[in-house]
């Protein structure tokens, strides 16, 4: 049997989705999709709007055979870092292929963009460091450099200036690396941009646009055309049972209690908190009664919104510096669900896994699947801000089978 | 002008703390009572029913002259502490008495009681020592020293069994070890003791006691015969504002929160959270739906229910035994509010004051006062919970004038 891997949020598991896991398993000739999985906290710097076990059984119904959990101390990382732990562990399932959605839809630039600026490398780091010197922020000197570097190759390269390529190319990067056997396809993303607001004459739109639709209060129904039907099931099941989705601003109360209940030496033990943000989070958090608000009083021309919602995230969960650095290589499997063929695949590498899979966490003591419990705790706090009923334990959660 | 200084928390002012006021200036002869009262939090370990505001103005519409606070790290401490802080911030008020209420009702055997265990103080911390060692608790041991040391001599001595005596013991023993010009004196309790739940026939109840019917769901007029009609009043102002009296209960997503957030080692460094109690902490907060079920699984034989709530609050308030152990000396005095009589007796001593005097908090950088403006912060967070109404700032509230 062989497989294609494929690194996903599903937040939620749209109709791109659906394209993508499709044509990931056709173009390259494979018989299960293994899907790595952010848990409940997700690269953004968001929590999830349903939670992991809802969301693994959006995928399950859609084409991806397994589901295995990026442990979330590379599922809120930046880019290298969460394309690193993605990759590892999807070359530790013995997949043949990993296929990745792009705006560009095909490897060779993805490949020449790596190689030329790896074999030069010196010269590109000190292109780009020359820029900020100058007074250039980080991404535009990066694309400086970027740009002088290819003009002097006739090759085809990708335009880093699209928010799937960079992934993509983080993705390359780490199997080319880490020395893959695992090779990469890429997929061609069909329609909607990755921001993009919803447009209601089409059946594809992007997961932040149909996140948006929903908070903004529109119901199922409008976006419906947008998503499979079990997804629509699974966000139906979420919200008749918690009345309403998870994101930052209804976990608001908490997030602004752990802030300002540190002092501004305390924050400090979180990842990213320095240069005297420690004290303009206290102060805006203290004076915000809402995330919206909080976030625009925040705002700083040092940080991106994903970085600040990524330091958040960790205060929220009370993850520190230390718990997250303590290692970059995943040290085991964990199988939130998977289907019958993806069981059958499971059986046939057994033997040869050289990580241990993880199917019932309750036996296990591993400091990295530790701080998963705990995000999935964290992220039960913030539900019951708003819902008495509980979101299924790690402990009590065998994984979900199709 | 003549002073006398009561130590209070007013949760809430009743009867019985008329009586003890009224009865304190009667029998000093003073022209002035000071009140040196808890803030948001309390020496049981408990946030206040209503804030320092609230049972600020109960008291001085009821017979106190000058309301001062008692610093977190007093008004949360164990009682020698308590004691010592509230004793040195009324002998810096230049009180000449201090009145406390007592079981007793007189002062000379809390001299006597105080006088035998101080001359015979080694003595007596070896008797406790040796049943300790035989396998009797710290409290049992106390008590059986001090029957035998006692026995000898044919002075009265308190009863160290009844809670108000304990308390009144401690201010004794504070102001003789502080060497204090102000005199100790005690004013009889009248009916109800501590503990005692209301007695409908009797105008005088236990603070315990009201709450225990407040938070019975009984309204405010079945309680109302315990307390003068401005104490009703300002806990109707409050009601009628946050729909609820804070308490644990209320309080209790928060804390929970903040007791799973942290790791067993990080729970440490919080007063009194050491011998495996962190772990059991983690354990029983993330299974409990409620601070009553809490509490019930988290009973424990080495730890009284004072001392674990104690422990609680620091937990809550996220101050650290580092923070809370830094002085134990006061360095100011806070004014929350004060009568015509009682701004004309500070006129009197201002000029002989030897601790500054604050009555507006912003232009103060104290870290003792950081602690109670902290404090204050995670209270409105806890009243946060079920009101969207803010309690008064800190920052923005001059003392209250009556």
């Amino acid at each position: 049997m062989q497989a294609v891997g494929i690194v996903v949020e599903y937040n939620p598991f749209h109709n791109g989705h659906l394209h993508h896991v499709t044509e990931a398993k056709r173009t390259t000739n494979s018989d299960v999709a293994v899907a790595v999985m952010s848990g409940q906290f997700l690269q953004r710097g968001e929590p999830a709007l349903v939670d992991k076990w809802h969301r693994t059984k959006m995928a399950l119904q859609s084409g991806v055979d397994i589901v295995i959990e990026l442990p979330y101390i590379f599922s809120t990382a930046q880019a290298t870092l969460f394309a690193s732990g993605s990759i590892q562990l999807l070359e530790a399932m013995h997949c043949k292929h990993l296929a990745f959605g792009s705006e560009q839809g095909t490897i060779t630039p993805f490949i020449n963009t790596y190689e030329v600026i790896e074999s030069n490398r010196d010269l590109y780091n000190s292109i780009i460091k020359e820029h900020v010197q100058q007074g250039k922020s980080y991404p535009q000197a990066l694309f400086i450099a970027y740009e002088q570097l290819t003009q002097h190759y006739p090759d085809a390269y990708i335009d880093l200036a699209q928010p799937n390529n960079i992934l993509g190319y983080h993705y390359v990067e780490a199997i080319k690396q880490l020395h893959c056997i695992m090779q990469p396809a890429t997929i061609q993303r069909i329609a909607a941009g990755y921001y993009d607001a919803i447009d209601t004459s089409s059946q594809i739109a992007s997961a932040t646009g149909i996140r948006q639709a929903l908070f903004g209060g529109q119901n199922l129904t409008e976006v419906s055309q947008f998503l499979p039907h079990v997804s629509i099931e699974q966000l139906q099941i979420w919200q008749h049972t918690h009345g309403q989705f998870a994101s930052w601003e209804s976990f608001w109360p908490l997030l602004k209690y752990a802030i300002i209940r540190h002092t501004p030496q305390q924050l400090k033990q979180y990842a990213d908190v320095a240069e005297g943000l420690e004290n303009s989070l206290i102060k805006h958090a203290a004076t915000s009664d809402s995330y919206a608000e909080f976030m625009n009083s925040l705002k700083s021309k040092r940080y991106t919104w994903t970085r600040l919602q990524r330091m958040l995230t960790h205060i929220f969960t009370g993850v520190t510096k230390e718990q997250l650095h303590q290692t970059k290589t995943p040290s085991y499997i964990r199988i939130l669900g998977m289907t019958k063929q993806g069981q059958a695949y499971i059986s046939s590498i057994k033997k040869s896994l050289t990580l241990p899979l993880i199917s019932r966490v309750a036996a296990v003591s591993d400091p990295v699947l530790a701080i998963d419990l705990h995000a999935t705790q964290m992220y039960q706090q913030g539900v019951a801000q708003f819902s008495n009923i509980k979101i299924d334990e790690d402990y009590k959660s065998p994984p979900i089978r199709f």
